[in-house]
């Protein structure tokens, strides 16, 4: 995605939080995919993924990161993957695993600060 | 912030998660603020806060927003400010509160998905 279009995706997809008060159904969905985040375990599974090489990680690639157990790890991909962050598909052995980068972008658009949501493109 | 200053401040202050790996601390760092945003009523106040008028709210707009008691409200204001996604001021009976844009600016910036993050300014 160019800046361009990041900047587009910003103003068509979500309001900023800090351009209107979110609504009660807005804050409960959003809430539920923060909270997806708010584990570091998970927020390094995710940074691990949408950062290796070709945007897609096979979870053979993830595993070796961490000091807990392979059904650990498992736990925190499945709580991403029912967020919506991050999908997974197995082929062969093993279960690879990508980002959805519209709802990275969903999420950062929505923090997006007041300055910033106020000017108009 | 014009939307120049977001971009050159999202390439200045923080690394997008989908640009490279975070770290531990880094991880642990975020996950507790990702954590105070993680509750429906958090991220109504936090809103409710960031898109007043003036960008300042006083805790006496906030309360009528919610079906819940004041101490209830209040305990979630006390998460949002420590935090440090917003402070607080009490200027005569009430304490008035306002969002730390940069705060928001820095999350908003980590989740920027990986084909914008590694786009070169």
């Amino acid at each position: 995605m160019s800046r361009q279009l990041e900047l587009a995706a910003i103003d068509a997809c979500c309001s900023p939080l800090a351009r209107k008060p979110l609504s009660e159904s807005q804050a409960v969905e959003l809430a539920r995919v923060f909270k997806a985040i708010s584990d570091p375990i998970r927020l390094r599974l995710l940074s691990l993924i949408a950062s290796h090489k070709g945007g897609e990680a096979c979870v053979c690639d993830l595993t070796d990161a961490f000091e807990v157990t392979g059904p650990t790890i498992s736990h925190h991909l499945k709580v991403l993957r029912e967020s919506g962050l991050i999908d997974g598909e197995r082929r062969g052995t093993w279960v690879y695993y990508r980002v959805h980068p519209e709802e990275l972008a969903r999420l950062s658009a929505v923090l997006v600060p007041g300055d910033a949501a106020a000017v108009t493109v």
